[in-house]
Parts: C-alpha cells; sequence; structure tokens
C-alpha cells in the first residue's frame, strides 16, 4: 500500500493512493483514525482495514489537495550520519564504529513540493538524499531480528544541511545547521514495508536542476536499517510515525572542487527506486 | 501562578496550584484547553481566564494524583551547553563564542517524583541543574528585545547526562548521552513569567543525597534567556510549550576527581530560587 497525508480543513488527513486518486481512509472507514500517526498506532490490524477501505472508497483528485509528508507530525526525525563509507571517505572521516546520531526538529519538516527555504544566516545549503524509515510501533530495546516488526515502511528524504552552520560552530553539535525549518523533506508517499521487500537493495540518486549530483544504492550502508533501529530503541523509545534519514551517499555539494550549494530557483529532486521522487524548489528566504 | 500538569483518565490536564491543591483548568472553566500545551498557546488572554479560574475552581487534593512535567509532551526540548563560565572551564572548554545547542527527545521528560533510570549501556550518568524556559507563543527570528514576550514562564530542570555516550562516540554528537528515557526530567511546577521578575538573578543547586554538588546564580549565564530565545528562534520556529535548558552551572560529577556518578538508590534534587525543588530518585533499569 501506497499512504500519503494531505491537508484538509479538519486538520491532516491520511489517505491510500489508488488509481484515481487519494481515498481518504477515515472518510471511507469512520473506524480508521484521521491521522497517519494515530493510523500507523494500529499495527498491521490498521493497515489491513486500511487497504480494505482503500479498495471500496471514492477518490479524490490529487490536484484537488495539498499534500503534506506522509506523517506531518512525527515526534522524532532521528537522521543518521556519515553511513556511507564513500561519503564518510569525502568528508574526510573515518567510517564510524558505531551508528553516527543526530536529529531534526519537526518544524524542519516539509512535504514533496513544499519550498526548501535558504536561510539569510547560512552560505553553505547543502543537499543529501536518504532512505527514511518509518516506524511503525512503540519499540523499546528491540534486538536487530525484531527490528523489522517495527517499521511501517519507507519513504524519500532530503537532509538539507547548512553547513557552516553544521560544521563550523562552538561545540561541534550539527543539530542547528540540520532543523532550520524546511530542511526535512520528505515524501511523497510512505509506501508499506510489504510492498518494499528488499530496502537495503535500492538505487539512490538526488538530481539538481535535473544533473545527477549522488548516485549509489541502499546495499552500501555502513549499518544497515535493522541495525540502526535497534541501536536508537537502545536508547530512546521509538514511537509510531517517528523517521530515522539513514545517511546520505557520496557526492554532496560540500565535498565538491569548487562546492555546490544550493541556491533559489534551484529544484531539487531525491529519487530512490521503487519509492518514487520527492521533490522541492529551492528559494530564499523573504 | 503556578501552573502544573497531572494525568487523569481523560489525559494530562494542565492545574493552577492554589491553597488548597490543584484546580483543573478546564474542569473550573470549560472555554480552557485541558492540555498545557494548548493553554500556553492561547497566550495572555488564556492565562488570565486560567487565573479567574483558579479563584473559583474546587481543587483537588494534589495526593489523589499523579503529577507530570509541567509540558508532559513538548514538542522540543533545547538544551545549552557550556553556558556558564565555570562549567566550560571544568569540562577543559573555551567560553564559546555562540550558544552550544543539542536536544533531547520528548521521550526522555519525567515528572518531579519520577524515576531517573540509568541504562545498562551507560557507567557514567551525571546530573546537571538547569533553568528551564518554557515558550509561550510561537517564536520566529524574534529580537532578544522580543524574546521576553515569548516567554510563558520557568521551572527546575535536570539535564540527565551519560558522559560516556555524550562524549566518547564516533561523530561528537551529544545526542544520544543526552535522551535516554527519564534523561530530561523537570518541575514540578511552571512558575507564569510575571511571577519572575528576575530570572537572570536566581540561586540554582543541585543535591545528590542530601549534598550539595552544584551551587551557582543564573547571573553566571554566559548567554543570558533572551539571547538564547532569539538565537534558537533565528534556525527553527519555537511553539507553546517548547521549553529550553540553559545550561548548567559547576560542579558535575564528570569533572570531579575521582568523578562522581549517579548510582541506583540516589535521589537527585535541583531547587531553584522561588521555582522550587525537583526531586527524582535514581534507579537501575531491571
Amino acid at each position: 500500500m501506497r499512504l500519503v497525508s494531505f491537508s484538509s480543513s479538519d486538520g491532516p488527513r491520511a489517505a491510500a493512493v489508488v488509481a484515481g486518486g487519494y481515498v481518504d481512509l477515515h472518510s471511507a472507514d469512520s473506524s480508521l483514525p484521521s491521522s497517519m500517526k494515530l493510523l500507523l498506532a494500529e499495527g498491521p490490524d490498521g493497515l489491513a482495514r486500511a487497504a480494505a477501505a482503500a479498495s471500496t472508497g471514492s477518490p479524490i483528485d490529487p490536484s484537488e489537495v495539498r499534500l503534506l509528508a506522509p506523517v506531518p507530525d512525527p515526534q522524532k526525525v532521528v537522521c543518521i550520519g556519515l553511513n556511507y563509507a564513500d561519503h564518510a571517505a569525502e568528508s574526510g572521516l573515518d567510517p564510524p564504529a558505531e551508528p553516527v546520531c543526530f536529529n531534526k526538529f519537526p518544524t524542519a519538516v516539509a512535504a514533496h513540493g513544499d519550498n526548501i527555504v535558504l536561510p539569510p544566516e547560512s552560505d553553505e545549503v547543502d543537499y543529501e538524499a536518504e532512505l527514511v524509515v518509518v516506524i511503525g510501533r512503540t519499540a523499546r530495546g528491540v534486538s536487530a531480528a525484531d527490528a523489522w516488526d517495527c517499521i511501517a515502511g519507507y519513504t524519500c528524504g532530503h537532509d538539507v544541511s547548512a553547513r557552516d552552520w553544521q560544521l563550523r560552530k562552538p561545540g561541534g553539535q550539527w543539530l542547528l545547521g540540520k532543523t532550520f525549518d524546511t530542511f526535512a523533506p520528505f515524501g511523497p508517499v510512505l509506501t508499506t514495508a510489504d510492498e518494499v521487500p528488499a530496502p537495503g537493495e535500492l538505487d539512490i540518486a538526488l538530481r539538481l536542476n535535473g544533473e545527477t549530483l549522488q548516485q549509489s544504492n541502499t546495499r552500501q550502508l555502513i549499518f544497515p536499517i535493522d541495525h540502526l533501529v535497534s541501536y536508537v530503541s537502545a536508547v530512546c523509545t521509538l514511537l509510531p510515525g517517528d523517521v530515522i534519514f539513514t545517511g546520505t551517499p557520496p557526492g554532496v555539494g560540500a565535498a565538491r572542487k569548487p562546492p555546490i550549494f544550493m541556491k533559489s530557483g534551484d529544484v531539487a529532486e531525491v529519487e530512490i527506486e521503487s519509492l518514487g521522487v520527492l521533490r522541492n524548489p529551492v528559494v530564499g528566504r523573504e
């Protein structure tokens, strides 16, 4: 199943993508919650009922609604750094012995089609294509083997990064450089895990104005998906709707000679095999 | 006004502290929201109506309810590192030229009286007393002068820190060491800003099993409260109920010779002048 969230006068609504458009799941089956986070919290049974509702509900024309990020309000946006060996090398760093974890605030979340807004406070806003894992059940201290059952699905993510703030502020913490508003686009569609049999074998690419600047495959992940979920869940409770950005492959702008940073008027696209294309215009803040 | 949140069968409830106990504000005036985050979002008008409701409502005996953190579900728990000059020195670091920002996830939030749970994954869980600022309105790009209007009030916070995870993991990111579940106790009471005329002149102390291990005054903050709110709001939109832990004074356990780390059976107390005492037992994870 392919799920989206869209904006309605009643707030964000979870919907299924069908041939004719989007089926608003709560409208099709009032026993289903209206928000994606609550739908995911219902677990496999909720997804089964959602699939039934999707097959009977009346589709809405996608052009009539505004798409949101598949989970518009995740409690956590966990991110993994330096998780492709080649990207660690281009960053001048050794591949880490354990996952490097940082995060973005939920105020950074943006949808497919939303603007990435360049803040006047930064001169070095870089792109990073990433596979995003969406958590489907409460997970605390899960083993790598059990981690798969905690994953609702996958989507495309763009870990927008103000390198000057990320790397050259006192204290060395990446948070601020990663969490300017609009710096966490993900979507457009959450593809449920049952339709992604091999998430660790997906082609991933980033294009800026149509030019491919990153191209790799999730086979190159240093720490695979199940390990990441298990590792993070050893520290903090993961909740339905939490997302994990799993790291970016080589080719980021800061590592190029000369460097490439995003500028107003650019269009960034993240494409992941079988998951879709996440497209965001880049604009300056007014 | 002094505000708390407590647990009820209908979910968390915002309440005012009065002579006879707690007045459930939504019960006293159904036009008031039931949760602290929504109450704060109503701004000064909401707080004025809350004060009126507090003066007429029937108090609940505090022994009959379970206290939660004043904001049980902040979207953001922003933290400031190295914000007391002496603490930077004892950490072997220069005072930073700009605020060092990191964060904890909301799953780390704990209430007054809740256990701080020592994870088996860490051998170095340290204490840090901190003044916590609670945001009262949406704030984006506010000046230091306007920052005061964005603050709902203040409370006591304990920035519990697994030093081994904070300081000795690849990548140097503090997030995981700071965000184990239960590592962000704050409370017991949110004192509204009108009752704290000089938040930058408050005695602050931490006691472990009754022994004072940190003792300072918020006069020692390198970056004062208005600067912190302004600085963070330049990067990300602050929302009602977001909290900012403003940094800790000298005397942390890791800097002592020999070091002091918390152990099961300890009781940690953070006391801030005019704001109260936040007390948490320390236990091992079962």
